[in-house]
């Protein structure tokens, strides 16, 4: 039996990952998984937020944002409500923190990174793939300091991606699009390293309580999932995925 | 080896629930979860969200402040910034989704019920304590409306509660108070129900990424906090325990 | 003939003020007047506002609000808002005046003390409860400042408390609660201090204008009421209260 | 010995109120009162707020604002800042009040009267000088109600106006500027009636306590003051000024 | 002397128009002026705004925004400040009136079209290429709605198109990229009509005042540009370019 | 065929300015124009906005507003909203743009000279009535500082005033009404200097496109009303007006 757009329930969408899509931004992707497409930009900036000032150690933080018309239905522009919403901050806190967690902020320096998740078409997975998608603008913009020489070792130390998986009609699903993601019952977000260790795990049971043996077998699919991403993003970055999780390599900037 | 506050690895805080603790509210606990004190409330309002008209069922949703003093450095009143934080949204959502996840919205009719929890000192897990008072001021606001005959069907249909768990100086911790937390490398966040069955798994790597095996021997840690939270929950609730989860059952105001 | 709670015209309440109501900050208090309370924290901050830079003079400032479901009937929070109310910034102003008429501003240095009023029930007399409750929880914090030996005079000066009167059903009632409160034709708020000198009288004629004759048998109510308020604060602050008042009073860490 | 700008210590400053002043509003003032200067706009809009509904009465309402440079030094602008101060708050609050009390709102019927109070020179007293114009206005915009036939009897029960008093050097002074209010040890803001009854009694011992004996001679520095102002009033307001606190009277639209 | 990109003076960018860019919308185009990159969409909302009730009448409407690093130099998001700045306001005031003035509103019914333009590669002219695309979208949603059966006559009475001119250098230059722009002494921007008519001329002598002859000037150099910009819109929308301006043209839904 | 208040088409209403409006803002005017009044007032600074800092060169910024009963319908207080409308910034950004553009700004140091138009009643044309009268005060407010030798040459070079004109019922007015302009099919403001040259020129066509012929002839008559305008400003400024775009004319204060 397959699913809405004829997949099998262990199947991601395709995903395509778009390098360099920003004429301005250090790093910056557009990043396709089936029909959600989200633009990511790294930008690099010479501060740190008060809290990190004068520890010598950077600061990664992230901003979400749809355009209205990503969704089916128009939804209010948050810019003319004069506020975020609950699930705009936490989505936002969420990417910040799965970038943090595999980058080494004392090899950054006092810099801040912003990552801008901007979704303009939303079919599901937005959070998810705008992580998927943030790690490869990061690396971008991290390889571009040190082909400046501003900084001089990789402080990017694991690969991280993100993939949902979750419960629909009673069977267990990798990587929701909108419609199944809309009538499932546990939706679960999973953000893994390419160690196969993972940063975060988020399940709700929207529609009522799930036991443990349907929490491991998402588990399951959501890790053979996240290898497939991880591959592509390897693929994606090319030589530069080499740099990735090498301890204490020193980097020039003729060697990149 | 002691933990900081000399409990076990695997030991809760002491926890108090106080019932009605407030004249005005239809349910109201004060809880007490070591020196994390949290004023939940549940207040019933006849009226749904608009998404919600017309289709004949109720509605929880959940607020959360903290004083500005209940914590050993005194935050700004969100209040007077004009705009709740990103931690105060994403603890809100988590209230309202743990405790309608447990609620047959159908049994409560058109009515909004507004969950306040307002924490008057903090010393770690303070979404979880919200949760777990939470669901008795819950409890205690639809038996009012049983007792005034407004509905006649027990619409809870599990107990729920919530517990931190977390790995400090490698070690795997139950209920994390504040001191802990702040040291933690993983801290997760899992809300359950009496038969064992999960609603919300959030695990986060704070200092980095962690294995599967940490993950399941947290889970394991967190389970048993959880039966030993909910066998407190039923000795609060007396006689209203038995009426929970009891399917179809008819309640008459008589028998309350 | 008696009031709504059986007290007499010209009875208090039951006033309880329980100190160091909570672990972190220098002063705090809960305070009972009836079923009113409010949890009162006094916070020293090693700044002051802009306009007190370089004056060498500390600064008192208040913060109000009220718990959503403090009162009768659940009122929106201020944070979801996004903005406080004209009522809520009233009642703070007012306090931080009260408290600051009776402080030696110059004797405290380049410090703020904030003053967080969080009313958990609201009965009436909040806004007096709270500089009742407030100005307990300041000598705490001015006298953890002592000794510490941050600073070394009292700069408390006299007590400061406050009660309301009003006129209700033609009579002139002491200590309105809600009830009496919201049918008062006039309505008073007294702040006085231990000398029987005055720092605040508001008088509002919310149903029609007032004869002076009524208004001075409201004053002496007031008084009446305001020195059995300042002999609770007197017993409740026990030796501490014989250091406030005394000119220029050298007091050492040692004697506290 | 006489005050900085030569008036004796119990004298008012010229008090100049020209009606009519906007082409649009149903009522509309200019008061100057010394180099404090302030439009006073009366504005009828045929709907009541929610919590007057159904009451068949109506209410008053007012706004206040002082223009950026009608002080000494430029205030921002609070449509700039997104919010109002609380001290614009207090005295917008503190105007309503003072109409409402001396107006029959049950004659008024389910119509709201907007009183904008826009101060565009402030030299001290400029709430109690939007108090003594609004009235004006007011009662110009009542009477075009009346007029018009669309209310029949005269809602205006009395004659309202307000001054300030206040201690400066130790001397008690009638009606203070600006530089007299900022040096002033006590501030009493004073709402009367023609019949010599309060509406508002608000004192303020800005720079320490104040005795008894000193508020009630400021009382009688009001009550002059007062009296002397509701003459100017009457004098502004012509034959309409006949009709004010009439009890009972029929008006005609032919007699006005 | 050629430009900093190798243009002619009176030369446009290359112009890109993509249909049908967005899964949801009604009407969707990706517009790209040399490096200047907008998604405009247009989304059909069943009812109009207050001012518009009961007239018969539809609305069109416009929001503007840019995605932080559109720019050289991060922008702070607008929904991340809680207001939009001045600039975006005037922006999507005026697409709104350009495409208003287009439409005959009574033949559109009582339906709002949103027109959200958001810009996510910005080198100049956003707001001129922000309305050439937008008029491609609004056309494509009205044909949803002509097919749909909801109109039968098409509302759309002109092609209107948009473009800037500019002096540097002393030279009058047309389509300014963002390098011009911020040199520029002067800088216009011209909505042109397919009939050679104009909706909106804005000129700005942002370095000091112009002459009528170099308006003059600009004015044809703008005139040339949207003669050729309106045959670029005509080639995109194909044979529905057909439909427009055609007075009282009845279209069927099998035309179309 | 006369216009609605009896003006030739090509007439301007009675324009007053009234100097020394205002006590306390270096420069300030009232202007009025028929009935459409406003306060304009010029305040120094002594700092200029971050972006202007360590360039040696000052800032003009404005600021509008309107009070609530300036028109026909009381408008709601934007200080009340929390935010400035669209037309309000668009606005006070005119106002700057246009008195920047004849202001040398390193002749005025790193000051900032804020503007502010408050319109006291509107009958259209409140934006070129505000340039106009600004720019009175703008010269009062910089004549103070060169006559206090902080400033030593005049930095104003222009003289510079503004007014709109349109076309109604088919006929191009000069000065437009409010109840001109609001059945206005085009609506144009022009801002040009004493040499006849422009600094902003912004038509609109609000009801429909307009041809270039229409464009002209509305050309033709803002520049004879604006030439009368300045008249009107050079009589108003006396010997000042003297003063204005000499070039390099070194002023002392003993001169003026």
């Amino acid at each position: 039996m397959k699913r809405i757009d004829g997949r099998d329930y262990d199947e991601l969408r395709p995903i395509k990952i778009t390098r360099n899509f920003n004429n301005y931004a250090e790093g910056s992707v557009l990043i396709e998984v089936g029909n959600t497409k989200v633009i990511c930009t790294a930008s690099v900036e010479d501060k740190v937020p008060p809290f990190q000032k004068g520890t010598g150690k950077g600061w990664i933080t992230s901003e979400y944002s749809m355009i209205p018309r990503a969704t089916e239905i128009r939804i209010q522009r948050e810019a003319t409500k004069g506020k975020q919403s609950g699930r705009t901050m936490e989505i936002q806190r969420l990417i910040g923190r799965a970038l943090r967690a595999v980058v080494d902020l004392s090899l950054l320096g006092e810099k801040t990174i912003w990552i801008d998740c901007d979704v303009i078409q939303a079919d599901g997975g937005t959070r998810t793939a705008s992580i998927t998608g943030s790690f490869v603008a990061l690396v971008d913009a991290v390889n571009k300091l040190i082909q400046k020489g501003t900084i001089n070792k990789m402080p990017v130390k694991n690969f991280v991606s993100a993939v949902s998986v979750g419960i629909v009609d009673n069977k267990e699903l990798l990587d929701l699009c909108y419609h199944e993601d809309s009538n499932a019952l546990v939706d679960m977000n999973i953000v893994m390293t390419d160690k196969g260790e993972f940063i975060e795990i988020q399940g709700t049971g929207e529609g009522g309580p799930f036991s443990k043996e349907k929490f491991n077998s998402l588990m399951e699919l959501a890790e053979k999932g996240l290898k497939e991403i991880i591959i592509i993003q390897k693929q994606v970055l090319g030589k530069l995925a080499d740099k990735i999780g090498v301890e204490n390599l020193e980097v020039n900037s003729s060697d990149t």
